[in-house]
């Protein structure tokens, strides 16, 4: 409903007016086109903290929560903590002389992506439990900043952590500016996103939900450290992101962005609340400047929550269409040529 | 070491000089007693705060973590939640009629409390299921509230909302105005502590870290909520204690206040990180005023942490000598006479 009403004002360059208004005051969202998009995050936003407003929420209720992976900052070819995975296991490699002899990890040396891809489930398991277990959660962290430190994308041969999205940056930074708390529920391990969120997202380590390995109390070196166990604790991906903003937030958020099937659960979860609600999709559109997939992908599929969105009044983000610069420090034509 | 060197201060009537300093300010913990206690609460945090100082803490990392039962709030003669299982087994009785005939509803239905204790563990545990499982997260909340609306402590005939303990309000304020995020990690149930932590101690339920069961996300009357699961997710007590620290904060706090053993290891991996620690211990030994408790006890123990805290530094408090008032309302002389 909502969204229809959206594409109506749309159609009548009535949205344009928030662009308008946001823009005499300093537009919040530089790198948005103005259209539909753009105008119901503008609109609902604006609502909310209207002060005296029949649809007020106060700033103790003022939740928001994003999926990372596609969401926050790029997902393709392949997760940034799969590609971590990759990279820890040849790092790893002269340590263990028998994995040149044993699956999955002969694959992985090989670069023989099928015979690795056929090992399924499974076999990837045994390769996150190689490279997330065992040490200590302070030195898990310090490899993981070595790595993003070094690693580049095979495409833009840029660090993972310049490839965020400069629309979705100043959205969180226009909802703190708001009174909004800003959270991370991503599907990847808490303790590998904690690194950057900060710096990046400037999102605290406390404000990021994620799957998890068990951790145990160890004394190593005569100092009490937690332990990394080869033993998942909690996965929060699809039916688990609600659980895990219950778990660690205690209140149903008011906002929900995402960008694939893992988060349908979520934004329902978030938008059945009471009161006003906001869910957005982001929708990969543009192989130009970034990748274009949705129903038919494997990383990041998006396909019932696209067809549920129109329904839910959930926004849909069209990369293409809606995003004026994609990275930070990119201009339009730089992004084109790539 | 730490500890001596106060008692050393304290001997010679310097620590003093701290509270004199903070009273001429305004004293910002009014209901503590002058003493090593106070004095190397007030001398830590000076310290920790004060910008160019060597041990200088940037506000990012200034994380304080509370247990809750018998360190923000009474614990005896039983831990709150547990008069409240027993006072949701005898409100749900009627609807449960088979009850009158099975153990261990029947001991309670009786108040047979020797039998409920034989019941051992797992008699406890069926108890907690059938009060706090089947419900959806909302529900339960309001439950909670409900009853700590209305239940009554069996000494004090108030609140037990109101038995918190005016000292420890006064160093969650003083702790929060010095930039600190303070959090509680109780063994006891999050969703039960998060109904009451905003009220009474100014902590949002997304600062609260606690044992929970299961959820899992249903549609009941066409919405999705979060359902308890008799299934329990994780006990947050002792060894737990940090991994759910790590978990929730992502980060290693730089102080920890509890009041018995099921906190030592938190104050444990608490204190050995690197760069200045505050550890602190509630002792009860006020049998005039509150109870007196510590090695024999059974709920509240306070044994191994009580012989190590001389030696790990840490700050241990007398609720007789340095505590001039226990709960918020009454007066010395009114705690007295009761």
């Amino acid at each position: 409903m909502k969204i229809i009403v959206l594409t109506f004002l749309a159609l009548f360059g009535i949205a344009q007016v928030f662009g308008q208004q946001a823009s005499a005051q300093g537009d919040p969202l530089p790198s948005w086109n103005e259209g539909a998009a753009k105008g119901s995050i503008l609109e609902f936003f604006a609502r909310v903290t209207k002060q005296g407003g029949p649809d007020y929420v106060l700033p103790a209720d003022r939740i928001a929560v994003f999926d990372n992976d596609g969401t926050l900052w790029i997902e393709q070819p392949l997760y940034v903590q799969g590609l971590f995975v990759l990279d820890r296991v040849r790092a790893m490699a002269p340590r263990h002389p028998e994995w040149k002899d044993t699956q999955p990890f002969k694959a992985v040396l090989e670069n023989d992506m099928k015979t690795l891809a056929a090992s399924g489930p499974k076999g990837i398991a045994e390769l996150v439990t190689a490279t997330h277990a065992g040490m200590s959660t302070e030195e898990f962290g310090r490899i993981v900043k070595d790595w993003l430190a070094t690693a580049r994308h095979p495409k833009y041969k840029r660090p993972y952590t310049d490839l965020v999205y400069q629309p979705m940056l100043e959205l969180l930074a226009f909802l703190r500016a708001n009174g909004f708390k800003t959270y991370i529920v991503s599907g990847g391990g808490v303790e590998f996103v904690r690194t950057f969120s900060e710096d990046r997202y400037g999102i605290p380590p406390e404000q990021v939900i994620g799957s998890s390995n068990m951790t145990k109390l160890e004394v190593r070196d005569g100092r009490p450290v937690l332990v990394r166990e080869p033993e998942i604790d909690f996965i929060n991906d699809r039916e688990g992101k609600p659980v895990g903003i219950n778990k660690f937030v205690g209140r149903r958020p008011i906002a929900a962005f995402g960008n694939s099937d893992g988060d349908f659960q979520m934004l329902q979860w978030v938008t059945a609340g009471v009161g006003p609600r906001f869910g957005l999709l982001v929708h990969h559109d543009d192989a130009g400047r970034e990748y274009a997939y949705d129903h038919s992908t494997h990383v990041g599929r998006l396909d019932l929550a696209l067809d549920e969105a129109p329904k839910q009044g959930w926004t849909v983000v069209s990369m293409k269409r809606d995003w004026k610069t994609v990275f930070p420090g990119y201009s339009r034509e730089q992004e084109k040529q790539r």
